[in-house]
């Protein structure tokens, strides 16, 4: 796995039960997943001759994100190793703009959307959709962020002032944030687990409840069906995690990952079988595993850092006051605002559930509640 | 940990969500948890300066096994090193003749036993017991076993025969064999998991059931009774494993492990805490997690070497066969009857899950069945 980051250490710990020899190129040996897995390589995986040298010590590779350069996806297929997913899928989770004129062409339901260049053209959508407008990186983006929501020109106007490329989108005012996660293998079996609500707070999410609660079974299984097409039409192997908005009448795809996504950890307690785990046996071409539910209902909420790193001594609280709570953390320097784990809790009353989760990880995070 | 078997290999996995430092004192970079544990490090535990080396690295020591010289764990402890379990509760482990000694001493019942140095000992004592008689190492044994069961006289000389210390038991006609598991952190807080039946065959654990079908509530909580009291009576920090005959009116101690067992590996999925984070979180004073079951029930098939050490190839067919069997191995090189991996199945009909369960073990075992 090219990437060392959360997603990698908890791929590790599901390649340890499958007796699947698990290397990852991590960045420094001090990366999420470097601290646990024995097989470590540290290189940088923008330098071709360093992605070589690993693929070349494995037999199947694949990926913790989606920043591994296209050409060098494309040269190390050309040089026969199995990358999965492969380069030509990859693209679409690099190139959004392609990814949303892939989905046009597909006749999949997404937000409306324009290249643009200038505020006069941002401006002139919205004379049609109304503001806020949301700029999109096509690629990448800077400070750390891809998207964001502009409520004037002069805002959509600093976007436009970086050199980054950007198009444009409708603003969606939505219900209600779902997330479908499926997997393929090369024998193109796939398999679907539960669509998910996602609560998301300034793009970032917070929660994730399994399955999404009130959510109309035709709309699951629309959300379903159009992962498992999205699958077969990128030609997808491994995990696909496809970001919805659920309005009043529409479901309209947001995002696409090639990997294990936030919208999953979940499944480690609440399904028969985890993503990292499911993920391994698309990417290996093994069998799949079962996807559904362990259990009625499961939360996860993540850990997000707050000032005091003093993390471990915190959890010992979480664990005394709820034994049910599983706490996953990242290894990561704790820094504000920064994910470094999460919380699932499994069980059959979602209210309840949530609000175990999100006090345990508000707790880990801050201490602030229940404090002496 | 000291060792880096099986059991170490799978607490790496729970240390890995806990984001626990988790380094193993590996004979061999080879050996099942160096295979994939960052923090390895390869010495001989025999060495007093190799453990001491090791244990300055590291908050807290904890074992994959029961052969530390017990010398070895005093002068860690006169160094001031956490050693958890102890080593005077380890002892007990080591020393099977002072464990019975102790346990008779509690009034904790078990089978009768004598020390014994000659074969007209063994006689004697058969004149009341009958035979056959259990002689039993004291510590250690030869030819990999310690326990033999001998029909005659001769047969009790062949074992005497060796310079192995022994003693004698009585040998127990059980209707079946039973195991507690319970942890206990040195903040005196304690969790007991549902007691287990253990199926055996030659003396060596082939099916676990969870928890153990039609035992009565009486008999299960006196099993649980026996192992709580033993772990305080004992000074027991972390995981205690206690095996029981179960005749028709008794329930008798047969041996007593302070690691995790092999009758839990059934908790990675059929509890809501697994026995490798219980005894993670015991063994570093943090509060325990739920031991309650995830499923209604449980069975764990354990998976033998056969002759093909192709396991990879038969273990495709396993999952293709059955998408909710968990397919766990070790990473150790196939030997004829080597203990290599286990399955779990959890669900509803432990008939059911039993049969799923040793089809599986027993296909990755040797792929007899179901061959094309």
């Amino acid at each position: 796995m090219v990437g060392a980051g959360q997603l990698a250490r908890m791929t590790s710990q599901a390649a340890i039960s499958l007796g699947v020899g698990f290397r990852v190129l991590a960045c420094s040996a001090t990366d999420s997943a470097a601290q646990v897995c024995a097989g470590t390589v540290t290189g940088d995986y923008t330098a071709l001759p360093v992605l070589v040298a690993f693929a070349g010590a494995c037999d199947v590779v694949t990926f913790d994100h989606e920043h591994v350069p296209a050409p060098h996806l494309a040269a190390l297929e050309q040089a026969g190793r199995q990358v999965r997913p492969g380069a030509a899928a990859l693209r679409y989770t690099q190139d959004k703009l392609a990814m949303r004129d892939r989905l046009r062409a597909l006749g999949v339901p997404c937000p409306r959307y324009a290249p643009v260049t200038s505020v006069a053209e941002v401006t002139e959508l919205a004379a049609g959709w109304g503001w806020p407008v949301v700029l999109k990186a096509v690629s990448g983006g800077y400070d750390g962020r891809g998207v964001w929501v502009c409520q004037t020109p002069a805002e959509a106007a600093a976007v436009l002032a970086h050199p980054v490329g950007v198009f444009a989108e409708e603003h969606v005012g939505f219900d209600a944030e779902l997330a479908a996660l499926v997997a393929r293998s090369p024998h193109r079996q796939a398999a679907a687990y539960p669509v998910v609500q996602t609560i998301q707070r300034d793009g970032v999410c917070h929660e994730v409840l399994a399955p999404a609660p009130g959510l109309a079974a035709g709309r699951a299984i629309e959300a379903e069906r159009i992962a498992l097409e999205l699958t077969a039409e990128l030609g997808v192997t491994g995990l696909l995690a496809v970001e919805f908005f659920l309005t009043r009448d529409r479901l309209l795809v947001n995002e696409l990952a090639m990997r294990p996504h936030n919208s999953g950890h979940w499944t480690i307690e609440g399904a028969r079988t985890s993503q990292f785990e499911q993920h391994l046996r698309a990417v290996l071409d093994l069998p799949l595993g079962d996807p559904r539910l362990a259990a009625p209902h499961a939360v996860m909420a993540n850990v997000f850092g707050g000032i005091s790193p003093d993390i471990y001594s915190r959890y010992t609280h979480v664990m005394a006051a709820d034994t049910g709570v599983k706490v996953h953390l990242y290894g990561k320097q704790v820094r504000p605002g920064r994910k470094i784990g999460h919380v699932t809790v499994i069980g059959g009353d979602v209210a309840s559930l949530r609000d175990r989760a999100v006090r345990a990880a508000a707790y880990l995070a801050t201490g602030n509640e229940e404090s002496p």
